[in-house]
Formats: C-alpha cells, sequence, structure tokens
C-alpha cells in the first residue's frame, strides 16, 4: 500500500493529458485543493516569457472558486499575468520527512496543489478593495480589523488578480514509511519526523509608541 | 529604508534583462543564495510543455555550484528536464509576518532564490550514487551513513539531474515594518511574527521491530 494520492481535477485542453476533466471533478477534490490552499500563505507562480520559465513567490488567498494574488501596478510581472498570460500557481506544505529503511524508499510528506489556467485584473473598487482584505486576513486573521481602510491611492498602486479554481491537481503524502515486506526487520530506526511552520514570539517594531499592548490574535504565541 | 535587498547574478539570453550579467556577479550574491538553497528541502521547478507552465514542487540539494534534483526515470518530467527543457527552480522561505499599521504596507519577511538554465543527467554511476547519496543527507544529515548501499536496480529506476547554479537572483527582506513617518505613531501594535519550518516529536513506524533506539541525529527533537 502507498500512502500517496492524487485527486486530480480538470485540465485545459493544453494541460497534462493524465489529468480528468471538469465533469469528473468531485466536490471532494475541490474541499482537498481548498483546504491546502487555505493552509498557505505564499506560492509559487510559474509562467514563460520569451522562452524563460519563471516561479516567483507570491502571497495567495482563496475566495471561494478562485485565488487571489497581489502586487505592484508597476511590476511587470503582474501586468502580463492581468493580461492573460498561461500560468500556474503551486502551493505545497511539506508537513514530515519519511525515513525509511533505505534511501530509495525514503520521502516525505506533503499537501500540494497546482491551479492552472489564465488570470484576470479585478477592477471593480468594492470587488478590489474586499479581495485585497482577504489577503490581508490571511496573512493573520482578526489583522485587517484593527488597521485603517487603503487610500485611493494604495488601492490604484495596487494589482489584484483573480485566477478560476478551476484546473486544479492536488496530490498528498502522509503516513509512515512505506519499506518492502523483506526490509521492515533491517535494526534501522524508521518512521516520520513530522514538520510544520511555527510562530515564534512577536516583535514589536522598535519605533512603536509605548503602551500598546500585543493584540488579542497574538497572544499566546 | 527599505529593508529588501534583491542580490541579483547573471540571467541567460532569454532572461529578464534587469538582471546583471555573469562577470558582475560577487561571491557574496553566491554566498546567500547557497545559505538560502543549504536551508531549504524543496524547490518549486517551473517549465512550460505545449504551452502550459507547470509548477513541481522537487526535493532539492546543492552540490557546489549546482543544483540536483531526481525522480523516477519513467517521470514524463524528469525526461524532459533531462533533454534540457529551460527551467527555472525556485526556493523560498518564509521567515515572518511583517505587520505594519496597513494593510498596504504589510509584507513578509522571506529568503528566495531563482535558478534558471537547463538540467542534464548524472550518468556516470559513481557520481550520480555520491548525489543521490547528498540528496539523502540533505533530508536529514547523518541519516545517509546508516542506510544499505542502493542497489543497481534502484539507481536505474532513479535519474538524477544537474542544474548549474550559474544564473540565478536572491531576494531578501528582514526586519520591522516599514511605515511612513507619518503612520509610525498609529496606536496599533507593529512587528513581526516570525515564523520557521519546525520539528515534532519523530513518529516510529508502527512495522518496526522492537529494541530499536531513537538514533542520536534525532534526539532532543
Amino acid at each position: 500500500m502507498t500512502a500517496t494520492t492524487k485527486h486530480s481535477a480538470a485540465a485545459g485542453p493544453r494541460a497534462d493529458t493524465r489529468l480528468r476533466r471538469l465533469p469528473e471533478r468531485g466536490s471532494k477534490d475541490f474541499d482537498l485543493a481548498a483546504a491546502i490552499i487555505d493552509d498557505a500563505r505564499i506560492g509559487h507562480v510559474g509562467f514563460t516569457l520569451e522562452g524563460q520559465p519563471y516561479v516567483v513567490p507570491m502571497a495567495v488567498a482563496r475566495d471561494g472558486h478562485s485565488l487571489l494574488l497581489h502586487g505592484s501596478v508597476v511590476s511587470r510581472l503582474m501586468k502580463n499575468l492581468a493580461a492573460g498570460l498561461p500560468c500556474c500557481v503551486t502551493i505545497t506544505h511539506v508537513d514530515g520527512l519519511v525515513l525509511a529503511r533505505s534511501a530509495f524508499h525514503s520521502s516525505m510528506n506533503y499537501r500540494s496543489v497546482m491551479v492552472f489556467g489564465r488570470a484576470h485584473a479585478v477592477t471593480e473598487p468594492d470587488e478590489k478593495a474586499r479581495g485585497l482584505d482577504l489577503l490581508t486576513d490571511r496573512l493573520l486573521p482578526g489583522r485587517r480589523a484593527e488597521l485603517r481602510q487603503p487610500t485611493r491611492k494604495e488601492l490604484n498602486a495596487t494589482t489584484l488578480l483573480r485566477l478560476p479554481l478551476e484546473q486544479f491537481t492536488a496530490k498528498t503524502r502522509d503516513g509512515p514509511p512505506d519499506d518492502p515486506a523483506n526490509e521492515r526487520d533491517v535494526p534501522v530506526w524508521a518512521g516520520v519526523v513530522p514538520l510544520s511552520l511555527q510562530p515564534g514570539a512577536p516583535e514589536a517594531a522598535p519605533d512603536m509608541p509605548a503602551g500598546i499592548d500585543l493584540p488579542r490574535y497574538l497572544r499566546g504565541r
């Protein structure tokens, strides 16, 4: 038995033929992809310009059946993505080291989603403001409500992109190592070392006025 | 002052013209990129097939001035990369949430390297075995020495790729939020919440024989 499972959703006409097509996608696949995305703060955005692939880390947030990305309006990347350049956004969590009895069977536990498609810019002011709020809230839930509203100048300086969460694959591995039966008695420790992204103690900005308490959403960290 | 610094090395003839050319690359840039890579276990590998970009998470290890990747010989991805498909491997660490007084100035601390180029397969048996050992050792230093040697069948089932670490950019942000001077007195907590990938308690495989101690390199975790 292998602990690796592959959950595939539809791919566009150009994408890998091993991916299943849209009508076959179940809500279970979507729920898995959504959970992986909602656990993440960044994704890796891939695209090609003049034959050269680029992979750029960017903040991500899910808004229902789409992924939100944002960046500066002057960024060449944002302009190209907003113009509908095909892209792939991959979100990965490394959940553990899988220590098998051999190097060959050693692995990692992980959860990963690849989203394929073309993004478009969100320009309607209310929708744009709401999308940017979502990205801020993804950084740290509860934070957004404490901050002032963005100015018109700030909104104009920011491009918000929406990528439909329609063409995607999710792939995960969990559980213990999967050594062949004839190697399970090898006298070497085998198992999993879990890994997770953990917050450390908050570090106050040196220029903060005295008398400001740590907010509720940061206590206990 | 911004805490963001960009360290750029050469780009190939096809790559972003804003990147500096090879002769200008300093050893400081290389040392920074190497340190970022050496802190990572995975990278995101981007490439384009038939007009569709893909970004795939893969284990990475640095061997001097190159990046090593490995995978199954039957993988279409490995075959394409071994054939010299242009790729970009991006390695990113999220080091913290940067909580500014406004959403607009909020950010993340991170370290990221983008490596551009074309990989080739390592076929010389000793070099290949040594490269695979390096990838295992990157998973967990000290582990490799406890494991048996790979069989010829295992070696033949694995493709090892070497991507020169010659064309790259490194980009980092660290330090506190950088609010404009007129917002530093806003009565909102500002600062950084550090984030790091932390190991949890090792979980022994359920099929492990009794009497095998936790190895030295896992104690204290």
